[in-house]
């Protein structure tokens, strides 16, 4: 994002969490951070990542984190190992500070930033006192964010470590010539089907003069590109290239999601070049 | 409201949306916002609006934004035009300004303030870059309500129209001398009714001496005009003068929309001067 | 919470409510309070807190409130009461202020405090005018918190009284040598049960040998106290001490809550000394 000036503008925090909001626990871990820094923006990207959902919150935190200013500091608290010795972690990339359990939150991170700085936080004089085995987020993630945005160093939160958790995201693969599989990796508010699939795995699709195509998922045809929602008519699926520049499966002002019976992890297969409504073919999935 | 002084204080901008929040989609635009201005507070008026319910979001719009301070920015994405060639709106008031899809939105604010200018914002240099086709809540809105807050005049965003879409908010109709009829605008998180009726509809049920009445609604009779929720009895259903003057109907602890099966769009009757419970006479509604 | 230095800060209004989000109410308070000090921040702890249910939000109040600076003005709007007389409050711990209805909802700031000064607010020049009966989350509480924030002195609201209303939480019962009895308080996000229990009330449970125990909740024993959520072996219900110092009966990445059947209120028994699994015994609760 562009910057106005080089003067030192207030710090921001961004919080995911998978703790939801009818309890007390994220407005306790601001109590916390305020208490450490006062002149700092807390802003929540997502606090209804699924239960222990490593995956979900590394992909809201993956959508998320480049539209922030540089030097924001990203807290994701996912954390189904609290209280055990799963590592607290430091990460800095060129721009952007996270901190997380190491539990493979940031892998999203390890994959598009270069040179990402990784370490294992063990300054516990930092931690609030005494650390619950419940409530880290509390205790550790949030004091730690709070001393960050005070431009405390990050060396002085521990040292740089090589060996943490990190998953690889789901690659599409190119099956055969004209067959290229994908995965599900989300389904959105609005019931949008978020794949794994980008137009540079497609680029025949793309190309100007693109071939006929099926997308095939759970046993149904999607044979449309449109450019926008709006440009579906009503309860027809199409596929779309969204904002995070993954293929998307949707409909006009419903959920693709409900009509296909489809969530997360299920297969997509996109076959190139053979529209001509075989349906006596077999199924390629 | 009151100001106490006349410095120039921090901009605040207002969201509505209809994305919920289990997605990254609000976070990452206040990054937009942050990135642009970070001397800004932003407030979150309600990101729970019905899919595509522009009607909800105006209404919700409506409620709200006189209890800013003034020169207050309120934004608005809801958006199912998203991607076609609907316009982007930025619309000012005496005291407010307001930044919209072209779709009817800001129609209660062009009812409710006078001398509304709307402007057709075009200036594509505000926005991100790329423009995507599905997320312009954070490609052009959050960008151009970023700027608006630095104090770049609204005449650079683009010239003023006079052919935006507006609705007209539906109005109570005076049916006959005894009976008038209005509809539901809104079931609230309590399950209070919101009818389209406000006093001035009614100047006799306010008078000094009411008459008896009945309001009817879904084949119900409600006689009792309350002063607070809780003067109601257990499981009674009664009218009240809500916060917004509109008349409500509402039971004591309970949902009143659930007890008559009630939702927005519901037609409501009041009857003036006959409440001698002649459950002979036919349903006027 | 630690403080780096005695400079002003910027006053924080923490807000607990049950008006959810999906209406204007929230962010309506919200424009109330910057209209009247644009320099504060707003933090919400909750705003889904079960409607009218005063106990609850004392529980989220008390769980969180000390995590703030000092100075921090805590507003809590659950108000069955609204539009009667009864009265708004404003009390004054060493560190902290509240404001809220007087309908018990300060009654764990009343028991964990010590002095706290009880106001009731007649202060009517504070409120906006014209008050509704409907909304004095917006009318009155929000104004009040604003004009608070801007170190208006709380003598200036109203005047001490003795006689607010307090209820008395849930105590522990030790109905015999080896059987303590307590009750649920609260089941979180998570599923997890908490209970009244806390360690200083179950000391030979936490001492160097503890005794074989059983707890006993809708008929079901749980017999193993884990140190971390993650210990418990998938499905096993297990007993841990949470954040709050309360004892939580949970098991691991699911809902203890779902898998016994247990809500706010259920009894819970601990059995020491005797878990000889003797299923022939009388069941104690």
């Amino acid at each position: 994002m562009e910057q106005e000036n080089k003067l030192p503008r207030k710090p921001i925090i961004t919080l995911i969490t998978d703790f939801d909001t009818q309890d007390h626990f994220v407005g306790t871990m601001k109590g916390v951070i305020y208490s450490i820094n006062p002149d700092v923006d807390i802003v929540d990207i997502t606090h209804k990542v699924a239960s222990y959902d490593i995956f979900d919150a590394a992909f809201a935190l993956a959508q998320s984190y480049r539209f922030f200013p540089s030097d924001t500091i990203h807290l994701v608290v996912v954390d189904p190992g609290v209280g055990t010795t799963r590592r607290p972690l430091l990460a800095r990339s060129l721009a952007h500070k996270f901190v997380a359990p190491d539990n493979g939150v940031l892998s999203l991170i390890y994959e598009r930033e270069e040179n990402v700085e990784v370490r294992h936080i063990t300054a516990d004089h930092y931690f609030l006192n005494p650390v619950s085995a419940t409530f880290q987020g509390r205790d550790i993630f949030a004091p730690v964010v709070g001393w960050l945005s005070k431009s405390v160093e990050v060396d002085k939160f521990g040292d740089p470590i090589t060996d943490f958790i990190k998953f690889t995201s789901p690659k599409p693969k190119q099956v055969n010539e004209s067959l290229i599989k994908g995965v599900v990796l989300k389904v959105d508010k609005f019931g949008n089907i978020l794949t794994n699939l980008r137009p540079e795995d497609l680029p025949q699709l793309f190309a100007e003069n693109p071939p006929p195509f099926k997308i095939i998922i759970n046993q149904q045809e999607i044979t449309r590109l449109n450019l926008a929602y709006s440009m579906g008519k009503p309860s027809e699926l199409f596929a779309i290239v969204g904002s995070s520049s993954y293929l998307e499966i949707c409909t006009n002002r419903g959920s693709a999601a409900k009509a296909l019976n489809v969530n997360r992890g299920a297969e997509v297969g996109v076959i190139l070049g053979s529209t001509e409504s075989g349906s006596g073919s077999q199924d390629p999935i």
